[in-house]
């Protein structure tokens, strides 16, 4: 087999597998895993069936895939094999044929995040590391700390110093080092992978190429719960980057050994209050910008200067991408809209739904399309929010109780 | 094929099938449903181990144990087939040599509620309900708005009056109708299910039968999961009763068939400020009492009148069955010790942790037993306890980082 190696999205410059770094020291675009091509596979032959998947994980399961031969199953706590659903009233309501619902939301720390913490912390095992990092205050941070707990390693949460304790007690719970520092929360994803590189901790922020790679087994399932029929278009909820380049590399591998015969559309989804990514889109520009004054209803996909944003340009561009954009109102709607199906998202992971009616609407997406939407994260994880929805409810005594269900049901 | 029929668990009068009112007619006891015996069935051919985890549920999985032949599989939302978690950290901690936990957290509404939800509605949709309820404010509301929501049916959440909306805005998100009942919640449970009888309205209250019917796949899963090696001691949190009964009944129904070969001991969990089964366990009562003020941690683990508490009693004398209980201190700990695995649930379903400790330090479960611990529900259910913990954190600028990091890294 030839050897696996990092590879510079920008400049195509090669580093080792070893490397924890994960920029490039000439250009400093992500770097990410290159794909070694295996002649003889095609999709009877790649994926287990015969395993149970509640007894597996997905590097077992999509093990030809993955270059970790040598990985610790007991790491694991379940991540991925989430649900694929089918949409069954937001088509009229979209206008479309048919939409799936990836559901990552039943991860075991509740987002999508899970899947490259796992991956990347068996790279940060094998290199044998002993403490790993990370910079967030949210889905991400939970997610390393709980890995790192389950895996023994020191962890240190990086965040921003003007957050309130209380909101990232259910990362805390993990028992990590937190730390929150003053000063440009900008500058501390760039500061920490540096200190990282120093003084020899993997730090597993978001767009680190074994992030990437768990994120790829996202669109294997997909292909495989769709029987490999490719979707028309897979809708992203798109922050840092880093997913949205994971799910690409994940169709595109597939596609490169045949296991598919095309690739889906893609569309990467922003909220207008920070959209980097659709700014630099959307202006033809090759390198995005950074948004200076972001407001917008959710943290996990308000990212003002995402560090994968480039390189997403990139293969947007390669495999014409489209990144959308909706209001902070839409998320909210579509948070209504993903729990008339009975799956309670954040309103980050609920851009996707009128991204796909705008789309739709503009005629983007044609009504026969089937479409896949990314749900990434839990409602429970940003239950603050929802006092903007104005939810309703009755009163009554017990001894008006008949009476008053009596009066309400439908006939 | 023999006629599946409901049955009291106290008088054993029989039912049909149809019925929805859970409970004896004469004797008020829960009515539970009969097992048909399969005579040629053995564990090669029950489990269908072709059949892609994530494309089916866990009627279809495990048929031969259900009686809906007929059911509707998109009212699934991917329920069951949770993760069976080997404890890494807690056996030296509980004295025990192996420790297993069984993941309900990362069901669709993240708790265990979900697989008697789609049991019981598939129930409902069979006999042509198009309405439901449920008397909860906690994970069974959700779990029935949201597949209430799923299935298109009117639904009704019943709720004591003194619970603050924002308390119940995670139910609310799925818009059923919820009503705040003032009076006596106790009755509540009761009084739906007469009004749902008289008016017909399918209440999927916590310990109806075809309740129970879902909780069973909890044990079926894990006795695939173990290879068929029957654990010493499954440990279960335990409010109403109902999912205990269920556990009960799944492990019960693989013994009668031959699928295993004995049966599991159990040991259910009642936290020490509600503790009615424990009470009447304890003092060899055949009937509980009525706990008069319960003060305990977390709702979800707090029934003052378990309408399953005769049952469970029967049942845990028949089989050698072990009631303990834990403080609200112990139940924080537990949550602490589980959170070191990388699970992060509720106190109520982290009572499992400590009940273990204090069975073990007593001698009741010897080093070698093999433990299995139902994690019934996320952490995420119930932030505000939170602030019971005392977590702690750093604070340095940007500048300091590197030398905040390098005196706090172990060396």
């Amino acid at each position: 087999m030839e050897q696996e190696k990092l590879i510079c999205t920008g400049c195509k410059k090669e580093y080792p597998y070893d490397r924890i770094f994960p920029r490039c020291d000439d250009c400093s675009e992500p770097l990410e895993l290159n794909i070694v091509h295996h002649n003889s596979l095609h999709k009877n032959s790649t994926i287990d069936k015969d395993v149970s998947v509640y007894n597996q994980n997905i590097i077992r399961k999509f093990a030809p895939f993955y270059s970790l031969s040598c990985i610790e199953d007991k790491l694991s706590l379940g991540e991925g094999f989430t649900p694929l659903i089918v949409a069954d009233k937001l088509p009229p309501i979209l206008d479309i044929d048919s939409l799936y619902l990836k559901n990552e939301t039943v991860n075991p720390t509740w987002s999508f995040k899970d899947r490259g913490t796992f991956v990347s912390l068996q790279h940060a095992k094998s290199l044998g590391y002993k403490t790993i990092g990370t910079v967030s205050s949210g889905n991400m941070a939970a997610s390393v700390a709980a890995y790192g707990a389950r895996a023994n390693l020191e962890t240190f949460i990086l965040l921003s110093a003007d957050i309130p304790l209380e909101k990232i007690q259910p990362v805390l719970i993990y028992n990590p080092t937190l730390i929150k520092v003053k000063g440009d929360y900008g500058k501390l994803y760039y500061e920490s992978l540096k200190i990282g590189r120093e003084i020899g901790i993997y730090f597993l922020n978001s767009d680190i190429p074994f992030r990437i790679e768990g994120s790829k087994s996202i669109s294997f399932e997909i292909c495989e719960q769709l029987n490999y029929n490719v979707p028309d278009y897979v809708v992203i909820p798109t922050s840092s980057g880093g997913n949205a380049r994971g799910i690409i590399k994940g169709f595109m591998e597939y596609h490169k050994q045949g296991i598919i015969d095309h690739l889906p559309g893609f569309i990467c989804v922003q909220l207008e209050g920070c959209a980097p990514i659709y700014q630099a889109w959307k202006n033809g520009e090759e390198k995005i910008s950074a948004i200076s004054a972001p407001e917008a209803i959710d943290n996990a996909i308000t990212n003002p200067y995402p560090p994968s944003g480039n390189e997403l340009l990139r293969k947007l561009k390669m495999y014409n991408g489209i990144v959308a954009t909706v209001s902070d109102k839409e998320a909210l709607e579509g948070q209504l809209l993903l729990a008339k199906e009975g799956i309670f998202a954040q309103p980050a992971a609920a851009v996707s739904i009128l991204a796909i009616k705008r789309m739709r609407s503009r005629g983007i997406i044609n009504k026969k399309d089937k479409c896949v939407a990314i749900i990434t994260g839990s409602g429970l994880k940003y239950t603050g929010i929802l006092n903007k929805h104005n939810f309703a409810s009755e009163t009554c005594t017990l001894k008006e109780l008949k009476g008053k269900i009596a009066s309400i049901i439908k006939k």
